[in-house]
């Protein structure tokens, strides 16, 4: 099937979001089959990613939304997000992390919409404030229409090591609201961290980018080439209709932060809009029961039916969706998560841990479960 | 129905199960529906009911052994114990404690076999080496015979808390293996426990009784008169297939070692033969984590389907029933039962604090789980 994507006038904002990666800190309860994204985390009553469209929709009608997801995804995707044309489903052959789909997306528009600003935005994030996150948003658009990338930064609420940093330069002598990028700076340690949030100069790297497609395509072009070239053959094969799985299989898997955001970022190309927007990547499960406990003021955090958790004595967070009574008597930190086949019992102090148990069961061949 | 016990020779041994109680601290494994003694703890393949029924077979052919029970366990009590005769299954109307249990069988028996020797087994407990207690109930059954009532004390091997106590005083002149009870003492302090184990005078009360019948009946209408009394009535009535429910109705609710053992042992009517036969009455999942340590050497005991049973970096127990893959990770003695309808995660600590959730969702009508 060929794709057209209608030219739209120059500045016109499209929204792209890579929905990708199962969330395996998140198991039992994100799954291959049903990963973070695609999930209630927070019991909203819709997943992250009708959260994350939604959010978007003051800057771009669903027609100007792209999802950039694995095949075994696509229909989880489209029966989420009805309205969503089906043409704006752009299916990865392969994973290929961030670099890969975000370029998939930026060189396909580069064919219609060169003029056009791009955002790229998470499919599993969560964002408390929504008013304030647009208008930082609307900064960061802005800040793009010049032809400079743009990335939104988090103010940190604490030293965490789950999260990349971004060292902010001086602020640009026309917006005091827009800072030059120093550095990307990798999931750093908890005392690199501390030190990070101590001096004021860094931001949370939420992975929120944004720039004109042309300049996005440039960016790839000049400083990931192995991504790039094969990208814009994959783009034209694409809105042709034709198979492009075997250049896409051979694309390198790297991160866009280091493939394009990193250099560019070194030679002053990149800009940082600061934001404080209760911004969250729920990652593991302590996190789950940081973002729920602003909502829950007890002892033990629960996600699901709380009339069906009986705590005593207890502290931690239940994620219930087995239907069964869970009782808790004297643990403390503890983490529950009980789904209709498979139970996980820790603590928040093994949260990132989890990881290491999902790639124990696959090893085991357990892949039913995971 | 009436009830027709043939006469046998004098000396002839009998054996009586009350088969009482809920185990509430072994919730949610143990239900009122489906108490303790009915239910294969172990992992034997078969209760502990049946296990007491099997460890007597050498000293009462099965149409001696008598079960007494509530009305709501008679129907699994005769499924599990096939080849027990109908009339053998002695029915309280209600819960009333072991006095007027062990009294009942006692009192019934004493119309056909006043002569014959009856021993009180509770049907929950566990007996790990069968030889040894069947060559010390020998032993108790030879010391009956002459009209004493006797008991079997337990060597501790702990000093717990969780049991009553009984002090020996000196051994027959005749039979060194055969002391006299000095007295019967209820569940001690740790401190008292501590002392007791360390004077080495202190057995365990299993609670198995041993006397004739017509020494049992004496003692209960002398020392307990206000249950000796209607027993006889309610026996014969019993037998002639009348209701004798009001009656038992009335009865007072009291233990045997306090209604009669005690105040017999403090005139000095009490025998005790001590032993060592592995027995342990697993009261919580402390308790039964213990039971099982012998059999398995991990860091998890695993109470079902080990293969379900993923542990990484913890200590515990896991009982599970609900056929779900169970996974712990940096947990330490843990408690994890998981059943289809109910899940209890706790601690060790905590195991004998599970009768207290008991009573707590008892108190909110949650009765269909319990």
């Amino acid at each position: 099937m060929s794709v057209s994507i209608p030219a739209r006038s120059p500045g016109e904002f499209f929204a792209v979001i890579p929905a990708g990666g199962s969330g395996t800190r998140l198991w039992p309860l994100s799954r291959s089959q049903e990963p973070k994204f695609l999930l209630d985390l927070l019991g909203s009553g819709q997943s992250l990613l009708v959260d994350t469209v939604q959010r978007l929709e003051p800057f771009s009608t669903v027609d100007r939304v792209f999802v950039v997801t694995g095949g075994n995804h696509q229909d989880a995707v489209r029966k989420q997000v009805p309205s969503l044309p089906g043409q704006n489903v752009l299916v990865e052959p392969s994973p290929k992390n961030s670099a890969a789909a975000v370029g998939l997306a930026a060189f396909v528009l580069n064919h219609s919409n060169p003029d056009a600003v791009v955002g790229f935005f998470a499919a599993d994030h969560v964002v408390a404030e929504e008013k304030a996150f647009q208008k930082v948003l609307a900064t960061a658009i802005d800040a793009a229409k010049t032809g400079s990338l743009v990335t939104i930064g988090i103010a940190p609420t604490e030293p965490s090591s789950a999260f990349g940093y971004i060292k902010k330069g001086p602020a640009l002598a026309d917006h005091d609201d827009t800072h030059r990028v120093e550095e990307f700076v990798e999931k750093p340690s908890f005392i690199d961290a501390q030190r990070f949030v101590a001096s004021e100069n860094y931001l949370w790297n939420a992975g929120i980018f944004v720039g004109t497609v042309s300049a996005v395509v440039a960016a790839f072009l000049e400083f990931s080439p192995e991504l790039g070239e094969p990208l814009s053959l994959i783009a034209q094969k694409l809105i042709a209709g034709e198979d492009f799985s075997p250049e896409w299989d051979a694309l390198p898997a790297i991160a866009f932060d280091y493939a394009v955001a990193e250099p560019a970022a070194k030679q002053g190309r990149f800009l940082v809009v600061p934001g404080s927007f209760g911004w969250r990547d729920v990652g593991d499960f302590a996190s789950l029961a940081q973002a729920q406990s602003a909502k829950q003021s007890s002892d033990v955090i629960v996600v699901g039916d709380a009339a069906k958790v009986h705590p005593h004595d207890s502290t931690g967070i239940v994620v219930g969706s087995s239907g069964r009574i869970i009782t808790l008597l004297g643990v403390s930190d503890i983490v529950v998560v009980d789904t209709p086949d498979a139970l996980l019992v820790t603590t928040k102090e093994h949260a990132q841990d989890v990881k290491q148990i999902v790639d124990h069961m696959k090893e085991q061949g357990l892949d039913d479960l995971l």
